[in-house]
This record gives structure tokens, sequence and C-alpha cells, in this order.
């Protein structure tokens, strides 16, 4: 039975560190495409949040296998960098996606159950995740720093407004703290298992792994393998790695997106110029632009757009 | 603000069950394929667990519609009763599972988050849940009831032993209702919301309700549209209707199991006779089988088979 | 055995109409929500191209049934179509893509080989096609109108230029007809099987159906049954009934879309306006039209587009 | 402009052998998992029917990733060889398949297109085809050998019975190889372009090649890069390298076996252990098995099994 990891400040046991160790320190010789720069952190576990770590595993292909595939050619694909990227460019422009699910890429990553019920509506890739119904999981849990203690916003139901401060942030903090440490107790318990893995007490049986996890709380860590391609990887990070996502997963997708930007730079500058760094016009707003640019003097009350998608437009075109 | 949902014998409140009630007296006419038997129970609350239900809210398709898309026909497709169903077998049999996608059905189910964690790993559903970021959770938790109290299985570390008795048992109720209580109300307390939603303390601004959610324990209800494929149901439900899967969600999927039995009848018969009812042999199993039935007396130790092999074997074949 | 359809003016054989028919005669009563608009066109074969049609045979879900969806409400969710549509377009706008799984449409299509060869690309959808293996395919194909005759495109290697004239045009749809003409008369050679199903010359065997179906050309016409739901649907419109599509799938698309004007006109509303009517902006494409719309005299050569981008984006802003 | 290829022995001309080379001839450093075995065979052209082939173009993990994700494991996941072994085992026997999903490989294939539009119904599966939209095909049909020249199956519509002799045969190949010839002939006229693509008449434009191409018949060879887990290729295997599969898919997925099996040799052997070599029995299957095992003579009458079923279960037996 392995020492099971409780709350300190590293993400990783010395255990888990060595293994990671040994695998970097073991190298092979491979006629794949192979990226140094993404090979450098390979296996690392990046931090995020207070227990939480992304890890790449593996990954197949590079931005010139995206050309390959594309041209459907018998050797590399590729010419010279500046057509690379040009038809990159043009297959991320007019939507020609499936030569962006040629890549693949596998992470490990450890998070809390809360984000991972979010990011598990990704349905367009391949998950293992640790069992709690098998196994026991370890004395994890997210607790917000105090500068992310965002309150109710006002004006969206989905969302955050100014951060609690004083009393109220204190005991907010408080009650996370320490439901998680009761529920996690009295899991241990119901288990009638201690840690490091042994028995409290002789006289009961304990209850099965699969009920005593009902007692946890959502902010306890869980981790899985996910795998995905690289056109799927991008609209995760388009919606995630984005203002409107939730904090708590916004911080996996940003780390997500330094390492795909070691690993397809190519492909990563096509996506952020034509996708994440872009706007949509509806048909409206494509109509107020016009206007605009022929110089009519345009109002909220007459255009057809509601006060909200009026705001959003003239904040994309910075004139809010 | 509509009254929240707070723990009571019925999973429905009297303004669920009159929504309900109008749409069951609502008719219209229709030309597509309709199955009467299914109807009957349209949009009913069908109730598993302590305070959870499942909901048929719309389909598509009948057994003939799966025999129209095997034929690619311009009518129905069907002949005789007989032929149908022997056309229906000869798809199962055959593994040509295409046709069986050509039905589709969807559910409202309510159902505790642990379970929700299992079932979402069925990724070819369509989902909507209900969103706690968005809106606030029911006070509404599983307890199992007590003869379903197991516990932990000693040879089989995914599984339950015996039922816990006496003292250990009531201690785990109490634990498991105590812990739900408190975390609720600590959540409550965070968002600074009580029952009805009315503001507790109005010198705080309440925690972000994306936040709070995360204090809730594993054994909360949510809930959630699922619409899925009969082809991929009949997956699901082999996977889930099975001694192997979890008691909690194998309830769930023996009411959806009934309720395909009253939609495509002679699929969910040609599914359980080739499917559920059947068994699968290795290669070495059946080499055993030929082996016994020419009379030869097979031994587990020389037949290649590991001892668990051997013991599952003989089960299926009655030899146990 | 069925006479086999042989190229005329209708797209259906007499017996088809009545199977037609007799399916537009059966009404039943549903609980189901039901669409009149489009049970008026359910089973009749719109017809696309010389021989090819688009027929919905069944649906799942109307505008309401979305909202239903997004709300995960007991009853049917909706309030009044304004708030419907509000709801509706909030969705469509912020891509919250689940709500619009919740609605399945099925269609039996009849289309050209190489125009099912890049329908089929859209993977989420669920099929099932005419086997050619098992069956014996009909002497129909597609032969394009006069003023269909694309010339290749000399700026796009992708695309059509003018149309052909003169001896050019009637040449290429002689060679078109012939071709295809001697390709199935040898096709039913090697099946030793004339219209009918009459064998030719008893002394042969005929080539196995899997075999002699290679001989025929790839305007042959194939059907298949099709089912996809709402959101998937709306990405292949948006792909298909697009300028940049090949002509003979948009025409199909184009069908499609007013089959979906008629079930679900709210959200095919939103589709148009926040979809098929607006445009994307790069991050260069949005500085451009912020800097005009600042009274900047912007060019093409310092603004980071290529020419080709910058042609766009002229385009989609009307200064072109 | 590139030489197309025509019909010769070799699937690939000079050109692409020293792309191929090339590729082979590059090694890289990585700490990727790395299989050797399969690496020997990288890039390389393995041939299938008289102008296609199978290529390994990349892959992703080997076995102990199967063992390192259903552990969620930090370091490599493996233990002893005999350890991985029983693991792996007990996922395929227990269908546990998302571990094996953790697995990718990627290949270039050349094959004709009926055999494409039978492979392309595998949807869990990444594409990229050659566009005959944009590019010309090369002139390269199949014909099959004569002793593949199978009859129509009397009592399966959907197989062949026994091989076409003498003059039927001759005419059969004679057929196929004129129509091909003459449909590519009439192809390259409409195209007005000829082998290495000059014009062949300045007075005329040619028709766009997304309409020339209909004018192919489907034995012409058309190739794809073609990604997928191994979890879907085994599931493509049991289908496709299986007695009723058509020769001409079979030949593709026997060479695919085969490089799998180099690949992740412990998960074949598992699969072929508890899929391809074991049998399915049905319900009334198992009960017959049951009661010859405990010496009753059973019969087919009285069994409830059809003639069908009852002879392919006492082949399964070796009782035929």
């Amino acid at each position: 039975m392995t020492a099971r990891k409780t709350s300190t400040t590293s993400p990783l046991t010395a255990e888990q560190q060595a293994e990671i160790e040994a695998l970097r320190g073991s190298v092979q010789k491979t006629r794949r495409a192979t990226v140094p720069a993404l090979e450098e952190v390979l296996y690392e576990a990046l931090p995020v949040l207070d227990h939480g770590f992304v890890r790449v595993i593996d990954y197949m292909g590079d931005d010139a296998a995206v050309v390959q595939a594309a041209r459907v050619s018998y050797g590399r694909g590729t010419r010279r960098v500046s057509e690379d990227r040009g038809l990159i460019n043009y297959l991320m422009r007019h939507r020609h996606t499936t030569p962006f699910e040629m890549c693949e890429i596998k992470y490990h990553v450890k998070l809390p159950i809360f984000v991972a019920r979010q990011w598990i509506r990704h349905r367009t890739a391949n998950v293992n995740e640790y069992s709690a119904r098998y196994s026991i999981l370890d004395k994890e849990f997210y607790i917000p720093a105090p500068d992310k203690l965002g309150g109710q916003a006002r004006d969206n139901r989905q969302g955050r407004g100014e951060v609690l401060q004083g009393e109220e942030a204190a005991r907010v903090l408080d009650l996370l703290r320490e439901d998680s440490e009761n529920s996690y107790a009295h899991y241990q318990e119901m288990l009638n298992e201690g840690d490091d893995g042994r028995v409290l007490d002789e006289s009961r049986s304990g209850l099965a792994r699969e009920l005593a996890r009902m007692n946890l709380t959502l902010n306890f860590y869980t981790q899985w393998y996910w795998k995905i391609d690289l056109h799927n990887l991008m609209h995760f990070l388009s919606l995630r790695a984005d203002d409107h996502a939730q904090y708590e997963i916004r911080v996996y997708a940003d780390v997500m997106l330094e390492t795909a930007m070691r690993w397809v730079p190519l492909c990563l500058a096509a996506f952020r110029e034509y996708r994440m760094g872009g706007t949509m016009l509806s048909a409206k707003g494509l109509d107020v632009v016009k206007r605009m640019l022929a110089g009519e003097d345009v109002e909220q009350a007459e255009c057809g757009l509601s006060k909200r998608e009026w705001r959003e437009l003239m904040e994309a075109l910075g004139r809010a």
C-alpha cells in the first residue's frame, strides 16, 4: 500500500517525483516527427491551483504533420516554412479542420471534481479517470486563494462580481476548509481505513469505496489521463481559455495553451489570429459596421441589435 | 423565484406535477411512427432511489423504423411481424448496428452527482445538465436504504460485500445525513440565500454560485436531459443493467430497460437474446467447451485459463 | 423481384409513390411535440438534381424543446414566444450548442455517389446506405444541366469558372451519358441479370454484386437514411448551403435548409442571424476595421493581411 | 507539376520512394514511449491488391501506455511483463475499453474507391482524403486477380460463391479493364489535360475537376491519411479482418493487423484471445451448450434456434 498523498505545498510526493524523473531521463531513438520544445517539458508536472497540475505525457505529430495530411503526401509534406505557414493559415481561415485532427496530445491532469465535471462535457476526447470506486482518494481539496473569492455577479447569473472582503471572506474560507476536512475524516471513518491504509477498527468491515466516496465535497481533487486531437484541443481552448470561462478551469486551459504553443507554433499562431483574437459579427452587427464605415451615425435603438448585443459589439470594436 | 425543492417523499413539487399533467393532457395529430405503449408513460416521473426519477420526454421511431432503415425503403419497410422480427434478429446477431441508430429517445433524469459522473462517461449521447454555476441546487441528497449499505468486498476491490449491520450501519447513515445537511446549510450561508431565495444578511454580497457549489457532497441530486439513439442505449444498458454495475446506477438502467421494452419490443427481445442473455467465450474458453463436449475431463490447471476465468466460465455454463 | 427503377423524369416509381401516399394518409395521436408545418411535407420526395430527392422521414422536438432542454424543465419550458426567441438567440450567440442537440431529424436522400462521398465526411450523423454489395443499383445517373457545366476555375483550383459552351459542352454531355450507359450495361452483363432481374445467360453464374458494382461511374445515384441532431445539421448547412460548396451538394443543403425552417423557425432565424449571415473577423481584420472606424486610411500593404484576405475583408464589408 | 502516376507494378514512383527513404533515414531523440518493432516498418509502403498500400506514418503509445492509463500513474505504470499482461487481459475481458483509447496510430492508405466507401463507415477515426475536387486522380484502377473473381453466392446475397472460369472470367476482366481505361481517357479529355498536365486543346477551357471526376469508375484508387485509436482499430479489425468482410477490404485489415501486432503485442494477443478467436453465444445457444454438457441429445427443431443459427453454433463448436 502506497502512502496516500495529504495536502502539502507540492502537488507531488517524492516517490511520484522520482517516477517522473526516471521517465524524463530515458531517451530513445525514433523516426517519428519530434518536437524538442515540447520534449523539454514532457512528463513535468506544471502546477495549477493549489494542488493541481497538467502534465504532457505524449504527443503525435507537429506543424508539418498538418501540412503532410492536408497534402496526403508521401514524404514530410513540407516545403519552406513560409509555405507551410501559408497553408496552415489557409486551412484555419476556411475551417478545413480535418488536417488539424492528425495531431494528438495526451495529458495527465489533476483537478477539482467540480472542474472535472465541466471539463468532461467536451466529448471528443479520450479519458481515463482515477477510480474512487476502486481506490481511495487522497486528502487534497481546493481552497480558493483570497483574491479569487468572487462574489455573485449582479448582472450575470453565471459569473463573479467583486471579491469578497473581510469577515465574509474569512468565514467562507473557514467553512470550505472545515467541511472538506470533516467530509474526508468521515470518509475515512466509513471506510474504516486511516492514512497509509491501516484499518481503524478491527471489529468493523468498512463501507464499500463506491459508496463512501459520496461523502466527499466537490472541491476534492481527482485526476485523469486525457487525450485529444489538435482540432478539438483548440476548440476546448477557445471556450475555456476565455474570459467567459470559470477561473478554475481557465487556469488549466492557460497552461495547456502554452504547451500547445511549444508543440505546434504555426497552428497556434493561426488559431490565435483567426479564432481567439478575432470576433464574430452577426448579420445585423455586420450591417452596423458597414453603415458606420459609410459615415452614418448608427444608434442602438434603430439598428435591430439588443442593448446587450450593441454593448458587446461596441466593446469588440474598441468603442465602448 | 420558484420555491426550491426540499427533501420530501415525492421527487416532485406540486407545481412540477401540474406541469407534467398539462403535457400529458395535450394530444396532437401526427403522421410519424407512434408507439402507444410508450406514450402511456410519456412525461411521467418514474421514481428511482430516494429522490430520483427517469422521465421519457420524447422518442423517434419504433421497431418498424429499424426495418425501414435497414431496407432504405420508401414506405414503412415492414411486411409481416415475423419477417420484421427475423430481420431485427439477423441485424442484432451480425452486429449490423446502424439501423438501430435510426431510433432515438430523450430522457429527463434526476440522479446523485456521483452517479452522474459514471453515467457521463458514455459519450455518444446528448446532454443538458442543470447548471449549478447559474442556478442553486435543491436540498436533495441520496441516503442509501439500510439494506443497500454494502461493505467493501474482500475479493474484488470494485464491489460490495455483505451489508453493514447494527451500530456500524447506523453510524454511516448518521454521518452521511449530517454531512449532507451541514454542507447544504453552509452552501446557503456562503450564497447568502435561504430557502425561497431570500437574502440572509443584507450586509453581505454572497459567494458566486459557481464557487459555492464546491461545498456540496457528491450525493446531492442533479438532473439532466439525456438523448441517445437505440444502439447506444442498448450498449449503455448492457453495461449498466448488469450485475457488475454499481447498484445506484443499475436501478436507473433497470427502469430505462423497461421503457425501452415498451418502445421497441422486437429490438429489445433480440438484444436480450443475443447480448444480455448470452455469453462471450474466449478462444481458450471455446476450446474448453469443445473438449468437454467431446467427453474430455478438462482441468483448470492445464487448459490455459486462469482460476478466475475458469470460475467465470463454469458459472456461465451453469456448472459452478 | 421488384421492377428496378430506370431513368425517367420522376425520381419515383408509381409503387414508391403509392407507399409514400399510404404513409402520408395515416395519422396517429401523440403526446409528443409536433410541428404542423413540417408534418405537411413529411415523407414527400422533394426533388433535387435530375433524379435525386430529399424526404423528411421523422423528427423529434421543436423550438420549444430547445428551450425546455436549456432550462432542464419539467413542463414545456416555454413562456412567451418573445422570451423563447430571446433565449434561443442567446444560446446561438454564445455558442451554447447542447440544447440544439436535443432536436433530431431523419432524412431519406437519393444522391449521386460523388456527392455522397463529400457528404459522409460529416461524421456526427447516423447513416444507413442502400447496399450495392447486397442489392443491384438502379440505372440512374446524374447528368449536369447545360448551364451547370462549369469549366475549371483559373484562380481557384477547387472551383468552377465559366460555363462550357458549344461543342465542348456537347461533347462533355455525350461522354458522360455514353460512359454511364456503357458502364451500366456492362454491370448488368457481368451480373448476368437484366432489367426486372431476369437471368441473361443460363450458362453463366454471374459476378458477385460486391465486385460488379466497381464498374459503375461516380455519377450513379445511391440513397440513404440520414439522421442528425439540429446542432450538427446547422453545422452541415453552414458548410454546404454556402457559396464555397460544390453546386451538386449545395442544392441538397438548400432543400434541407427549407425543411429546417419549417421545423424550428426560431432556431433557424438565430442561425441565419448569428452564423450564416454574419462574418468572422480575424485579429488583424478586426484591427483594420477599428482603424477604419477611427477615420484612418488603411492600406493592404501595411496592415498585415494578405492580398486575398484583404479582398475577402473588403467584400465582407461591402467595400469591394 | 509532378508527373502523374500511371499503372505499373509498383504502387510508388521513384520520387515517392525517395521521399519515403528520406523519412526513414532521419532519426531523432525522444523521451516518448517508442516501439522498435513498429519503427522498423515506419513509412514503408506495405503492398495491398494491385496498386494499393498501407503505410504506418506515426503512432502514440505502446502496451505499457495502456497500463499507465488504466492506473492513472505518474511513471510508466508498468511492473513486470506478467503483471502488465494480466491487467491488459483483464481490461479486454471485462470490456474496459478506455485505456485502449490511449494509444493512437496513423496510416497512409491507397485503396479503390468502392473499398474506401465501406471503410469510411467507421466514423470514430480522423481522415484526410486526397481531393479529386482540387487535384487530378492518377490512372490507377483495381482489377481483381483471376482467382478472386467470385461469382454471386446463391445462398447469401451478400457474398461470393465459386470463382468464375473460362470465357466468363475473361470477359469480366476485359470489361473492367476497358471501361476503366475508357473512363480515364474521357476524364482527361473532359479536363482537357493529358499526362504530365499538358493542355490537350488550347481552344477549350476544360471541365471543372469537381465535375469531371464523376466519370471515373469505382475501382479507381484514392488515398487518405487515416488516424484511429487502438480500441477503435481493434473494432475495425474485428469486423474487417473477418471472413464475412469483402475480400478487397479484408486484405487491408490483414496488413494492419500485422502492424498492430508489432506495435502492441500484449494488447493484440488479448484481442485475439477474447475477441477474434472467441465466439458469442446467444441466450438460447448457451442453453443448448448447457444441455449438451449435461448429456442431453439436443435437436435443432426443439431448441428454439433457427436452422441458420443452429448451423452457425455447431460450426463454432466444431461439430458441423
